[in-house]
């Protein structure tokens, strides 16, 4: 069975292999799953790392490049760190082709701490201490609560019945007073994601990518600031990417506390205080391994395949499988379903989900407050294993309709 | 040479030789190191970790307790991950006996973001939003400055003349109708420890423990709230631990970021949004680490033990050597000193810092903004590695008297 998406960092499958055997990798045995059998880990996040990635970050973790420590041991203020920090900074630019007036944060607090920190920054460039936000789904509603404690928040468009799809860009009323304009690109609950990037005119745009940066090419210059959490695409948790154009900075209120002002973080590089060191590492490796297997244009085509595979068999199944989400906002990277009609029938989903544990598969059940089937199909997810989840949802309709 | 403090689980000294034989341990080659010796790390934060923890962490990254999958994969609202959560809970409950009133957190940002998040969460318990602060250092120094954002701020004692001592209990002038009293109990660069305890009566006591937890036992009956960042004496930097009395929370301020308020965070069980978790995992590994090697009484001694070497090498040194610090406040933690007398000879001073490099001595180096010597011993720093200092130390002043 072939789980290994990329080679990076000149670990070759058969290293992969000899470390399973080994049993130091991806064979599970609890919970009912089958210990001969590789785990297929589609969880929402904290999600897949590439083994080739922990591969290397098991062999360096006693002894970074030759250096006597771990990444863990280190200085944030050493001369070894800082490679590590722009290590990163200068894949991520390559990456993105981040223009040179952006500036690269690695900050603690995930999104959430962003939803503060964004009205905090921005609100007082607007004359009315106003923003304009776009509501797709569970985060950016979040996102909307935590902006009203600093300012005005004005939606700009209609509610969107049970977050089936996203607005086009028509439906927008846009203030060009704004502070800001914010959206979340991928929204992982509902499985609502943006196909194009809404045009805001003058007034900056913000978007949360915590669920699909790096999963596709994005021109950045279109962007105020791009944030994300790395648990899902880019790494694992503890550490939230801020791309932050230069202008944007200097409006922050005196009511922010100095963690979330970006103009302090900006001065210091990342480093007022001690950042989430390892964390920031390990980004650093999962975008190298990015890098190695072909970049963004490659993980953007390997993304439309495998959610296409899930949303094929969706609609090929005569109503057995339904997503509620309507062509065109439909997620590439969390593909949402029920079972048994759009309502979902539960003893149905549960015997799914009962089904694609006993295949080694982990993390299909829906968010709690949605219910239904999640399968979250992130970087590190392979063809091969979205190929063996549409392989279940075929042979489990065949046996239950 | 022997470097291996404790043997927790299962991993013996041979383990730890084989291991560094086989070039996954502390041997360092670059930075002009001697890559036949291993590196001795003095570093102020992050700091050394015990090579057992590591060694363990090595083990199980890449599949953790046969589950398949790295702690890193793993989704923070699963089972397996609340084992984690609750196993370093239930472990740090143990070493501190932390009553049945107290709630622990897991958070990000550093002390930093807490040096906001206890003015945004308690000020409001007083009538006239006050606190009482005692600054010992440069770490109380900026909490004052990041609480004069949201309410009044009375330091209870007289300036100290360059930190050089922590006050009397008779010197503070305490208000009885503050929200809180905070202190730092150890201050790393200047390196002033507390010990004592501060009597403050009926106002809840907050400290500052970041780089001083877990290196004695604490009644913590006493506290209010106990702070601490991670990466000095309890794992890798990402994560903030937080000892709360129930009774504190519930007067957060509206204008608090929702990743700063205590009600919620404890509401969720530090699950509000996605935590640090390789972080808590490590962090975890160390407390197991600590209490498979004695606890906090054994952690107490070696402490003692090992800042003594240091201070009595100091005090022997007819002058040579001098430490700033008034006797009855000088730091087990953090050593600091100067050569060729109390301003220090710049010269001397780097030359001791080549010399320690030669040595295989890193993290030395005085903070940028006092100068000097400081030797950062925290939990994992052996009583051998602090002798092979105390020995460049005495051999350095034959040479440069």
């Amino acid at each position: 069975m072939a789980l290994i998406n990329g080679h990076a960092n000149g670990i070759t499958a058969s290293d992969i292999k000899l470390a399973r055997k080994n049993g130091v990798m991806s064979n599970g045995t609890h919970n009912g799953l089958d210990n001969k059998k590789p785990i297929i880990n589609f969880n929402p996040g904290p999600a897949k790392i590439d083994p080739s990635v922990l591969l290397r970050a098991q062999a360096e973790i006693l002894n970074f490049q030759q250096l006597g420590i771990s990444v863990m041991e280190m200085s944030h203020r050493s001369a070894d760190f800082a490679k590590i920090l722009n290590g990163a900074k200068a894949t991520l630019t390559q990456l993105l082709n981040i223009p040179e007036n952006y500036k690269i944060l690695f900050l603690q607090g995930g999104a959430t701490a962003q939803f503060s920190a964004v009205p905090l920054n921005l609100l007082q460039r607007s004359p009315n201490c106003s923003a304009d936000y776009i509501v797709t789904g569970t985060w950016s509603a979040k996102a909307v609560k935590e902006a009203q404690k600093y300012g005005k928040v004005h939606i700009v468009h209609q509610p969107l019945e049970k977050y089936s799809r996203v607005p086009e860009q028509e439906e927008f009323d846009l203030d060009p007073e704004a502070a800001y304009v914010y959206y979340c690109d991928n929204e992982t609950v509902n499985g609502v994601e943006f196909s194009y990037v809404p045009d805001t005119g003058n007034v900056p745009l913000v978007a949360d990518m915590s669920s699909n940066i790096l999963s596709k090419p994005v021109d950045v210059s279109k962007f105020g600031i791009i944030l994300a959490g790395a648990q899902k695409n880019i790494g694992c948790a503890g550490v939230t990417l801020a791309i932050i154009r230069e202008d944007l900075v200097g409006y922050c209120m005196k009511q922010c506390p100095t963690i979330l002002d970006y103009k302090i973080q900006i001065g210091m590089d990342s480093l007022y205080n001690t950042p989430p060191s390892y964390s920031i590492y390990l980004m650093g490796l999962v975008l190298e391994w990015i890098q190695n297997t072909g970049g963004l244009l490659s993980m953007a085509k390997k993304c439309v395949l495998k959610s296409q595979l899930v949303y094929s068999a969706i609609n090929e199944s005569n109503g057995f499988y339904s997503c509620a989400i309507e062509d065109g906002s439909r997620s590439r990277m969390n593909v949402t379903f029920r079972i048994d009609g759009p309502a979902g029938d539960s003893e149905l989903e549960n015997a799914f989900i009962e089904e694609s544990k006993a295949a080694n598969m982990i993390g299909l059940k829906g968010h709690r407050s949605v219910g239904g089937i999640r399968a979250s199909l992130y970087n590190a997810v392979t063809l091969e294993e979205t190929q063996f989840l549409v392989n279940l949802m075929m042979d489990f309709q065949r046996r239950h309709s």
